[in-house]
């Protein structure tokens, strides 16, 4: 039987990654799937690529503009939604197995609460789902059917080590990081970079606000925020290690000593294809790592100093409340002006911190509230750059 | 409900180890064992301590003579046989649960056949059962409501990861080795060798046979064997890397690209408790790997001239038959004659080599023809020494 999916950022990183692994799984005929839904944002000339390859019968962009070009380029019986309502109107189908939210950014946290209750299965790549509205979609989740499989490498890695034991049976999640491309330089320089320092990545090819995230650890933080929701663990039960490698995605240390781990290549194609594929591991031939070929594995502590960003942001996981909304928000802001050369990077944590303590927090937020909260903590972002609080040079 | 158990070879590290963590396992609340049983050799001393803490209902030694002295030591309820029929007895109580066979050799073959549709689970740290009888237990587990366990860390670390897959979709298990004490030293230097130099184990504390075996790669030779009755897998499927940390224990390579390892501490008592409890994880203190505090994890190939043995027993597993039996009684005889000084530890390459050269095979073994095949192979070695063919300085 053919998968129903809808796939929510199609034309992104790893929107376009599953739809590979999606047809190269029906082309070894191990599994096939139909697609009913793609939405992305305004890739419009991809999208519509798209829509002659697979063919689903519902699409969405970003706004009548991306809608009148699209138009023209595809059948008429597509029906092409647009906004956050197009987006919403995917997730809730009603008829997907599996809802794909590879969404980036905030814009994600809709769909997915809209998918829970209306899909079987929500393939989970938009981490802010968890981080900024972890308590709504874990309130939603309650004795509901559907099942949030994530697609991140590490919490795929964490959730592929899990099937080797029970949640109460866990001592400690271990998410390892790579320390991105400021690992090794001298600690005085790594406030002054610019974009394109940041955007070097060692290991994984990702997108630019993701790869900047993971120079300044604020991936890690909110990855720390996603595990805590995703798995139902306590903080103080997970745990982030350096490992420069990136071969060990994730680690679990179970409470009778033993430490599962899942490794790899650093390539985002095989953990969307076990979460597409779960419980099910079907055969591909993307490549292995070959551990002799490795120099050496090494694990280092996460440096406080070199990457003060994120305590901060775990730090507002723990407090909870609309702070790791703010936190969000802003960083999405912060990485904007970044990469629009307004800040330096030694801003992004300073910014992060005085936006935080200019939040008036709401400990149980609402969408609404979260909104609110998202929109104030960008304008707030702005507001410090234009005082001159933040940035200048 | 207290689990009944039945412990063979329980004086040796394995088996001590087993009461401690059945000890501390019920110390700690979390579960209850009734040990129904306890065999051992000649360490008639131990056996008494441990049948007056553990009351078994019945105990084995080797002989009349330990039987005497046992006698009068332990109260008159308790059953005591003796040899091979001792052993059995044990394995075929009918009662247990679980079987924990740590007999060391192929003295463990027999007790494995028996405890087959006796025992619930056989928790096998006998890898002479698989690697020897591996046909005839296999035959024997088929229909059959009994399950084999391994507790040898490595075949542990397997089970693990297998937790997190189906067996079709394993495309490889990859078996770690230590190296052993001659990972370093000079090739010209290691047929020279004696037993001081390859007692020295790196990591492991373990039995003085297994120990020179892991110099030799015997050991690994045997394990690859074993994991291929374990698993159910062919040859070709199962690697072997040196990882001279011994921190990852093994690990499998998945067909969809992941792989999944066991790690942690070079401790026993943690794949023994796993087997104890499988599929639960009890708490235990046991010491935690620190990733942090590791150097480094390297992995190299396995080099066939630094470890000539280890090709000749997995050959020797490929080829089938009783040719495993000869390479086991050979190396058996071989270690003996090492650890006495007799001969070098370059012979014991040689002897496995020469014993499989003078070997007839039988292709499709019995019971008996393999214990003939076990006995011939041992008079072999001795022959070939005492024909100083082997051996002499």
């Amino acid at each position: 039987m053919a998968k129903d999916v809808v796939i929510l950022g199609s034309t992104g990183s790893i929107g376009t990654q599953t739809l590979e692994v999606l047809s190269s799984l029906e082309n070894s005929g191990q599994e096939s799937f139909n697609v009913l839904g793609l939405g992305c944002g305004t890739n419009v000339e991809l999208l519509a690529s798209q829509v002659k390859k697979f063919h689903p019968k519902v699409v969405s962009v970003k706004s009548n503009k991306e809608r009148e070009i699209l138009s023209r380029k595809i059948s008429r019986e597509v029906e092409i939604g647009t906004g956050r309502e197009g987006l919403d109107r995917l997730a809730s189908l009603g008829q997907a197995d599996k809802v794909i939210n590879a969404l980036v950014g905030f814009v994600g946290l809709e769909p997915t609460l809209k998918a829970i209750g209306n899909a079987d299965e929500i393939l989970l790549a938009n981490k802010e789902s968890l981080v900024v509205g972890g308590s709504l979609v874990d309130e939603k989740l309650q004795g509901c059917k559907t099942s949030v499989i994530p697609v991140d490498s590490e919490h795929n890695a964490i959730f592929q080590a899990l099937q080797a034991g029970e949640k109460e049976e866990v001592e400690e999640l271990i998410i390892t990081a790579s320390g991105g491309p400021f690992l090794s330089t001298p600690l005085e320089a790594i406030p002054e970079a610019g974009p394109e320092e940041a955007l070097d990545h060692p290991n994984w090819d990702m997108g630019s606000r993701i790869t900047c995230d993971s120079a300044s650890m604020v991936n890690k933080g909110l990855e720390v925020i996603e595990a805590h929701w995703l798995f139902g663990l306590p903080y103080e039960q997970i745990d982030t290690v350096v490992h420069p490698q990136s071969v060990v995605h994730s680690l679990v240390q179970y409470r009778d000593g033993s430490m599962v781990a899942e490794l790899g290549e650093p390539d985002m194609k095989v953990p969307i294809q076990y979460a597409l594929t779960y419980p099910k591991r079907l055969k591909n031939d993307y490549e292995r790592t070959n551990l002799v070929n490795l120099a050496r594995l090494e694990f280092k502590d996460l440096d406080p100093e070199r990457y003060p960003a994120f305590e901060i942001v775990v730090q507002a996981g723990k407090d909870g409340g609309d702070r790791p909304t703010a936190v969000n928000g802003a960083d999405e802001a912060l990485i904007d002006l970044f990469l629009d050369k307004k800040i330096k990077f030694g801003d992004i944590a300073r910014g992060l911190k005085q936006v935080l303590k200019n939040l008036n927090p709401t400990e149980n937020p609402t969408l609404e509230n979260l909104k609110q909260t998202d929109k104030w903590a960008r304008k707030k972002v702005n507001q410090l750059v234009n005082e001159g609080k933040l940035g200048g040079r």
